[in-house]
């Protein structure tokens, strides 16, 4: 986030079709909660493609990349690394001190798909579970993300949108970027979707 | 959550195979994060099915109930009413008023699968957007019960559990529910996956 170190989030190994929604949705969520960039898996590019549109429709300096290394991005990482899983230590015991952490240094978050190899835990900083109970990745990130900007994330601008939601006690509210501001409603009620998934 | 008003998330839609992953994640959030009980639409039959199974491997109190009237589940509920929208208002302005309600009354989360009708944000006491970004409703459930229960979901106990996880540092620790604390690592390190998910 914007005059902070570097959050970047790796998923960790994509099925293709299978996995095309969890990793699009792991993508989006890094975007919107704050951290700077999603590294995919190589064979990972539609879901590349959905949070690349995502980006260029509502703004934000997000970047996306795949990569056919994805042990490589690890052991080349020039920071400290985070890796969410239901095994690690409680997130309510070392979010401190990987908040201090990331004062000086970029921070990697890995997000395991497939199985994750031993390997992985061993290169970890910290290995961190968001609760110790099975859930999901995409949940596990969005708390450890919610925790590590402790709510700054929600105050993020997003420069260069075409358009923008406007908060609403009810209903539907988006506006071309360039009207935002002046009660022009151009863009209508035609928002993708209901809820926060535009996977669909 | 114990000796707390009732939390139920209500699924509002489901497409079957296609959302099946996601509707599971939805309940698997529910029950690690807090909420008492998850309903799902009808016909997400499969999704109960895996989440009653974690429920009876890994313990708590965590109700799975499916129903066909997902507006009468709206409509009849006695207590507040939370959906979760990216064109709601902002987490961060509305969260000490649902915490607040929360005190004495029952909370129905709403979750939106599919395109969800506008009866939907006039019955809700308050639309909440974890972001007015597009991103996953995972995420945004995970992130709102996280803040609903200011952390307290993570200090649960699981009664009834077959197995437990413990924190560990490094690698993968899973015991007999009977072993706890006594050392023994009867479940080896065979337990599900590498991420939080369980549900490939």
């Amino acid at each position: 986030m914007h005059d902070e170190s570097e959050v970047a989030v790796l998923r960790y190994g994509h099925r293709p079709g299978r996995d095309d929604r969890m990793t699009t949705h792991v993508g989006l969520t890094a975007r919107a909660l704050g951290a700077d960039r999603v590294i995919f898996p190589d064979n990972a590019s539609q879901s590349e493609e959905t949070v690349e549109d995502i980006t260029g429709r509502f703004g934000g300096q997000f970047a996306v990349e795949r990569t056919a290394a994805l042990d490589g991005t690890i052991s080349e990482w020039e920071g400290v690394i985070v890796h969410l899983t239901m095994y690690g230590e409680r997130i309510q015991d070392v979010e401190a001190e990987v908040r201090r952490a990331h004062r000086d240094e970029p921070v990697l978050v890995v997000v395991g798909g497939e199985k994750v190899p031993f390997e992985v835990y061993e290169a970890a900083d910290w290995n961190v579970g968001v609760t110790n109970q099975p859930h999901s990745e995409v949940a596990g990130l969005a708390v450890f993300l919610d925790r590590l900007f402790e709510g700054r994330e929600l105050e993020q601008e997003w420069p260069d949108a075409d358009r923008r939601v406007l908060p609403q006690a009810s209903g539907k509210r988006v506006v071309d970027a360039d009207a935002f501001g002046d009660g022009d409603d151009p863009g209508g009620t035609d928002a993708d979707g209901g809820a926060n998934d535009v996977t669909e």
